[in-house]
């Protein structure tokens, strides 16, 4: 039996690693396709929808793809640092990766509004973590400058190896599907992860079989945070999808070319929309992911609402949900005033169950 | 390619299902086997030590490998709703199932001490949650009388088909390793799952070729709710590891046979030496699991300090990780002070970093 260990040894040939890269590796990728059929019913779509579940990554979100990548090509070329901005699953990740491969990790944070379970992740794996007085683009441009001047290995996704590692996740589903979906909706943030995915698409239709063909790229942004939407920089960026809350995005130029590529759209959805899509997607799939997540899902209830899918029937739909719902669980926990306080009595319990 | 798609089909012919059973999955199973080389360099053990990551099941603990088939055998039985007693774990587990099966789930939850993450998938996953004015034990005794007056199925693990589900983690490790280990450390609150790991690997052994060995089991509870370590229920259980805070085990009994049937121990662990573990284990391996499951750890570390080990060079330690730390990130978070909050000023961050 070929047990899985790392998407470095299961790709390689895909990517730019020899025999003498160290792998440093914490089991990522190889996460599951999940066929929602639940959810195609309730949302009333004839098609097959997929959810490519990416919290399952061990630190619970899409970053440790790139970040096993980012890693073990920092220690081949003999690095004993590395740095990033993050707003929370970067930081997660990274600190993770250099506890793994036994280096300091500096991480700088945005000011407030970092989801606690990621902020607790990088505080456990020992990164020093460096809260700024600024927003995610004004920490990504000290990092930018540090890591020129001292010996820190940037790990954002200027880091051409963080976006390598990140198009195994297209291998997966071609291989998983026998082909390409002929849609993949997802969260647009940074831009790094849809541009990633547009590579990697590319890549295994060349190298593997042609008969993948190409998906239409489905990109949304937060409407509080859509700069690619809006056509400018966007100073304070809002939503309550804090994974995507940024105002300048590294890859905003790849990202369009992606779009326009690959015939698809970068459009925006609402806060209330998110809530409505992450209620949706844990009610009826069992698959709690983190609001910047259920972007994908709203997305795609938009354009099924704005009647985009003509003869749906033989569609094949992928929705990216990036990271796992504990990872940023304040929401949730919001609206955890549902839960009934009872006393410990047998009859007024069978009343309140309705029995 | 063979893609994994379920613990209940990969293990069907070790399992009570047949080809009419409807499987409910969310992807259970197949966590990684991980070789800890930095912890056992930092704590000077000579042999081979690896740690089952069950927090890499979708709902974040190994709950899940047993509700798959609790649930999928409710369902095969017209069950319409499932009905648990929970420290959290369970509750996130069996909302998850549920929802997936799309059938009702009532959760009992003892007052405080729930983890919050833990919390937050059941109110996710469209579960009704009621809090008790008592403690777990008081919660499972109320579903057990329920249960058996109403049409309701219990999937506490009293429920046969929960432990015939968690015995398939045993499976893995045996394909993994090509053997069973010499010694196993596991976290031990319900006892449910030291039993199941135990017949899992009697199972292995007997159906599959006896070179796999049987390994000794070794249990650890809690210093503040170690009723079978006392040897007598633990009216008021206390501990930070909130997922063993049990005062009266369903298993207790079982979990005695499987100590001297295995010629293993159990023993208890103080909160001091779980949150010390716990810490070691994300900053040498990178993996952020619960407090709960830092007993593992803790307990080997206590009996190396021991010199429990005569000649660990070829010895082989499985420590099963039986959650992840975003579960119950509440003490990862307390640490949180250690955060440098800075300006957002160049010269002052390279200060700080030391350059």
């Amino acid at each position: 039996m070929i047990i899985y260990k790392s998407l470095i040894e299961k790709y390689k040939k895909y990517l730019t690693v020899s025999n003498k890269t160290p792998i440093i590796s914490l089991n990522e990728g190889n996460t599951p396709l999940i066929f929602a059929k639940n959810l195609s019913e309730k949302l009333g779509f004839n098609g097959e929808v997929y959810l490519k579940f990416e919290g399952m990554n061990p630190t619970g979100s899409f970053k440790d793809r790139g970040m096993t990548m980012a890693v073990s090509k920092a220690i081949e070329n003999g690095s004993k640092a590395i740095i990033c901005a993050s707003t929370g699953n970067t930081s997660a990740s990274a600190s993770a990766y250099a506890a793994k491969a036994q280096i300091r990790c500096i991480v700088l944070i945005p000011k407030g509004k970092i989801a606690v379970g990621k902020l607790s992740q990088a505080v456990m794996h020992g990164a020093e973590v460096l809260e700024i007085d600024g927003n995610f683009d004004d920490a990504l441009y000290i990092v930018r400058e540090l890591s020129n001047k001292y010996p820190l290995t940037l790990v954002n996704s200027i880091n051409p190896y963080r976006i390598e590692g990140q198009k195994t996740a297209a291998y997966e589903i071609c291989e998983n599907l026998g082909q390409a979906p002929d849609y993949q909706f997802m969260p647009v943030g940074n831009a790094g992860n849809i541009t990633a995915y547009w590579k990697g698409y590319k890549d295994y239709n060349k190298m593997e079989s042609s008969k993948y063909y190409l998906p239409k790229m489905m990109g949304f942004q937060a409407s509080g945070a859509a700069p690619i939407v809006e056509g400018h920089i966007i100073k304070k960026p809002e939503t309550i999808a804090t994974a995507i809350r940024i105002g300048n995005p590294t890859s905003w130029k790849t990202a369009e070319e992606v779009r326009d590529d690959s015939k698809g759209v970068i459009d925006k959805v609402t806060d209330e929309e998110i809530l409505k899509a992450y209620k949706i997607v844990a009610a009826t799939e069992g698959i709690f992911c983190e609001p910047a997540s259920a972007v994908s899902i709203a997305g795609f209830i938009k354009y099924i609402k704005q009647d985009y899918f003509k003869n749906s029937n033989s569609i094949k739909v992928v929705c990216i949900l990036t990271g796992h719902g504990l990872k940023d669980p304040d929401i949730a926990i919001a609206k955890a005033t549902s839960i009934i306080k009872v006393k410990s009595n047998i009859n007024e319990i069978t009343k309140t169950i309705g029995f």
